[in-house]
């Protein structure tokens, strides 16, 4: 088994890259029971995540990952990832704060993507 | 069955209150199995999770939750709570902004933190 840190490190930058290039592509990581919940709203379904995902005002955005911890989160080989960071969008000088929580469940040999959770973090004063 | 949101509610107010009040009551939310990653620092274990909690160093802590988000995260009845907020401690005028992810799994018509990862959000700019 190969151990949770790589594999949520592999899959945080596979993630972001692949968002930043063509988010599009992140359906592959989605499952009809997989669930995001972005910025409070709720969507259930490869389908309606990746329509979510898509439907985001911006045409161009960077992520920078800032901080990324892992567990392993059920006896069945799944993992809880949080990272903290920064998205910048459409070229704008302001990066603003997120914060993100995956949970992976393992399937053949891969992971896909059980629970996402995004929220925007603003300057606490 | 109980509503995952409501649990989730639930147990963030308790865990804060807690946290807040008498940081040393929170040991019984933990069992040998639950794991801490603590600004990157990895526990494992209620004694030694609550170990690190009580040797944080400040004498009085608040913390304010600005935004609670939760789904199911097993076939089992686990919860995912994600959690960002802002912390004061020791009466100091600047608050800092914070994120935290719990796991929680059920037990015996109860749940504990099977995983809780903490971590301080800094301005990305």
């Amino acid at each position: 088994m190969a151990d949770f840190e790589s594999i949520a490190k592999q899959f945080v930058e596979f993630y972001y890259k692949t968002f930043d290039e063509n988010r599009a592509n992140l359906i592959a990581l989605y499952r009809p029971q997989s669930m995001l919940s972005f910025e409070a709203q709720a969507f259930q379904g490869a389908q309606a995540i990746i329509e979510k995902i898509q439907s985001l005002p911006f045409q161009k955005v960077a992520h920078r990952v800032d901080t990324l911890d892992s567990q392993p989160s059920s006896e069945t080989g799944a993992i809880l990832v949080l990272v903290t960071g920064a998205l910048l969008v459409d070229g704008q000088e302001r990066p603003m704060s997120y914060t993100q929580a995956f949970q992976l469940h393992p399937e053949a040999g891969t992971y896909f993507v059980f629970n996402d959770v995004f929220r925007l973090v603003y300057p606490a004063a």
